[in-house]
C-alpha cells in the first residue's frame, strides 16, 4: 500500500500550495520536493485564491500566524475546497494561545479539511474546543502509548466524525483515523524530536500523498506518515555510521526521503490497520 | 573572464540588500557570503531607502510578496537606482497570478533594472505582459533547448531592449543577453532542480558580481551564472563520492561556491559568446 | 562554571519565546534545541503576551523588524519582564538605519533587559545613542583587540549601568559585563563569520542559559558564549578532517552544540574573569 502511494505521488508530482510558518518553511519546501511533490508558498490574500487554483493541494499551518495570513488561509481554504483540492491543517500550538485555538477552530468550521495533523495536545484541544498546550510540543502526560491506544484512536475518530477530516495524531506512535478505518504507524526515531519542523514537513508530505491518492485519504495519510518515519529511521542508521548531531540528522532525513525506493518503504513500513 | 569577475567580487565584497522571499532567504544569505558578497535583509518601508543607501546592490525577489513588501520594493528600488546601485529582479512566479505578473511589470516599469533573472516562463510573461506559469517552475513546453536557442536569445534580447536590463533566462541551458551581446552558459547539473532556492541564490550572486564588475554587466552576470552552475557540478561530484540526497547536495553547492578557486572556475566555466 | 550552566540548561529545558528575524530563524530554533532549550516563535501582537506567559525567556531580535513586529516586541517584552522572565535583546543593525537605532533604544528604555548582545558597532550605537553600522556586520575599525580590551569593557559596563542589563559584545574576542563583574571569552573560530546567523543563534542560547541560571546572569551569559564558541572550534576541527565549506560548517556547529558534553565544555572553555 505505501509503495503504491509513494509511486503515485512521484508520478503525479502534486503542486502543494503552503501557507505555512516562516520557521520551517525551507525544510517544508525541500521535503516536498524530496517526497515527489512540488512546493509553492504564497500567503498574500490578493493572490491566494488564484494561486491555489493552479495547485493540487493546500497546507494551512498556523505556526506563525498573523492577522494577515489568517485571512489568506480562510480565502485559500475555501477556494481549494470548492475546487475539490485536499486541504490539510497543521494546528501548530493550538491550546497554547487563544488566538491559535480560535483560529484552528474557525478554520475547521469554515473549511472542509481533508486531513488534520497535530500532536496529541493540539488534537485534544480541537476535540474539546479548548486546551493547554505547552508551546508547540505535546504535553507529556497526554502521550499516546500502547496502553491508551484505543482511547486515543477514539479521540481521533471523534474529531474525524465532527469535522469530516482524516485525523492524524503524531508522536512516538502515530494514529490515523476517519469514521470508518484506523491505522497505527510505528515508524520513526526518537531523535526526530531534536529537529525543528519534522511535524511541519510531515504535514506537507501528507498533503502531497493525499492529493496523489484521493480515493483513500486515510490510507494515503498513513503511508505518508510511515514514509516520513522510515526516512527518520534510515537517516538515524546513517548518522550512527557517519557521526554527527541534530543538524546533520536533519539533512539526512530529507536525503532519506529524497532517495527512498518504494520497495524499501514497502519493506520497512510498520502500518497496522485497526 | 569568470576568474576576474569572481576575484573582483571577493575583493570588493559587495553588501547586497535583499528584499526576498522567506522560503529561501537563509540559503540566499549563506550563498552571498560564500561567493564573496555580504547579505543584508530589510523589508520595512520605513527603513529600506536608508538601508539600501549603505549597500552596493539590491535584490528584489517577489517569491512571497505582499502589499507591504511590494511598497518597500518600489521605495528601495527607486532609491538604489538613483544612487547607481545595480538592482536585480527575480520575478518568481510571474505568470502564475495576476498579482505577481502586475507587480513584476510595475517594478520594471518604475525601476531601471540592471538585471532580470527568471526561468523561461517568467521571462516570457514579462516579455508578453501576460503568461501562464505553473507555480514557480517553468512550463516544460517552453524549455530552452539547443534547437530553439536563437529564438530564446531573441526573446531575452527583446526584453532587454524594452527594459534596459540585462536579461538572464536560466534552466538547463542559460541565456544572458542585452542589446549588444549574448552569452550561453552550459554549466550546472540537473539535480539542482531538486533543491529549493537555487534560482533565488543565483539572483543574489548575480547582484553581487554585477556590483563588483559594473562595466560589463552582461559578462559579469554570465560569470555569476557559470560560477553557480559549476558549484552545482562540483557539489554533484562530491555527492557521488560521499553518498547522500538532496539536502546534502544543497549544502555541498554552498560549500562549493565558498571554496571555489578562481582558477578552477576559469577551467570549468562553459560560457559561449554569441 | 560552564559545565554547571550547560547542565542546568539541559535539565531545565527552558522554553524560549523568540520574536526574531526570518533570515536565521530556523537555525535559531535548531540551535536552541541543540543547547538544551526549546523554541517557540510567535510574533502576532494578539497572542504574544499569552505566549510569552507560558515560556521561560524571551528573545527580541530586530534583524527584520517591521511596524507590526515592533509592536509585538514591546508587548511581549513588557509582559515577560513583569513575569520575571529574562528578556534578551539582539539589536541587529542598530546604527545602520534610524528605525533600527530608535527601535533598539526604545526597547531598552521601555523593557528591563536581562542581556543585550550585539557586535561592537551595535553596542557602541546603543551606548552613544547614535552610530554608523555597515549593514549587520561590525565596522572593522571598532573591533575588540587585546590592546583595547579595557576600554571596550568600560563601554560594556557603561551600557550595563545605563540599562541594568548584562551587556555582551561578541566578535573575535567576546566581552561580558555588568556593573560588578566582567568576563572575557576567547573561544570561537574566525570561520564562524562565514556563516549567517551565528550571532542570532548565540542570542537565543544566551536567553536559554540565563533562564536556567538566573542567579548569576553575567556568568551564565559568559558560559553560553563560551559553549557557542567551543562548538565553533569543535566543528572546525571536524571540518578539517571531513572537508567541506561554509554550509557543512554551519551544520557542524549545531551538531557540536547538540553533542557537547559538559566535561568537554569545562575542559575547553576559555573564560577569563576580569
Amino acid at each position: 500500500m505505501s509503495k503504491m502511494h509513494l509511486e503515485k505521488n512521484r508520478l503525479r508530482n502534486p503542486l502543494v500550495h503552503c501557507i505555512t510558518n516562516y520557521v520551517t518553511v525551507n525544510d517544508v519546501a525541500n521535503m516536498l520536493i524530496a517526497c515527489g511533490g512540488a512546493p509553492i508558498m504564497a500567503d498574500e490574500a490578493a493572490e491566494v485564491e488564484e494561486m491555489t487554483t493552479i495547485c493540487d493541494a493546500l497546507v494551512l499551518n498556523i505556526g506563525t500566524l498573523n492577522e494577515r495570513t489568517v485571512e489568506s488561509m480562510l480565502k485559500a481554504g475555501k477556494k481549494a475546497s470548492e475546487l475539490g483540492h485536499p486541504v490539510v491543517l497543521d494546528p501548530v500550538g493550538a491550546g497554547a494561545t487563544r488566538l491559535r485555538t480560535e483560529t484552528a477552530l474557525r478554520l475547521i468550521s469554515e473549511i472542509p479539511m481533508a486531513v488534520i495533523r497535530g500532536n496529541i495536545s493540539e488534537i485534544m484541544t480541537l476535540y474539546h474546543g479548548t486546551g493547554s498546550t505547552k508551546g508547540v510540543d505535546a504535553s507529556i502526560g497526554d502521550a499516546v502509548t500502547e496502553d491508551n491506544l484505543d482511547e486515543k484512536i477514539s479521540l481521533a475518530r471523534g474529531l474525524s466524525i465532527n469535522t469530516g477530516a482524516v485525523v492524524a495524531i503524531t508522536g512516538a506512535i502515530d494514529i490515523i483515523a476517519d469514521g470508518r478505518s484506523a491505522y497505527v504507524v510505528r515508524n520513526g526515531h526518537p531523535m526526530m524530536s531534536k529537529v525543528s519542523g519534522t511535524g511541519c514537513m510531515l504535514t506537507a508530505v501528507i498533503a502531497s500523498f493525499v492529493s496523489a491518492s484521493p480515493d483513500d485519504k486515510a490510507a494515503a495519510c498513513a503511508s505518508a506518515i510511515s514514509a516520513m518515519g522510515l526516512s527518520g529511521e534510515i537517516a538515524h542508521e546513517r548518522l550512527m555510521k557517519s557521526g554527527g548531531g541534530p543538524s546533520t540528522y536533519r539533512s539526512y532525513i530529507i536525503d532519506a526521503m529524497g532517495t527512498l525506493a518504494s520497495d524499501v518503504l514497502e519493506g520497512g513500513t510498520r502500518i497496522e490497520a485497526r
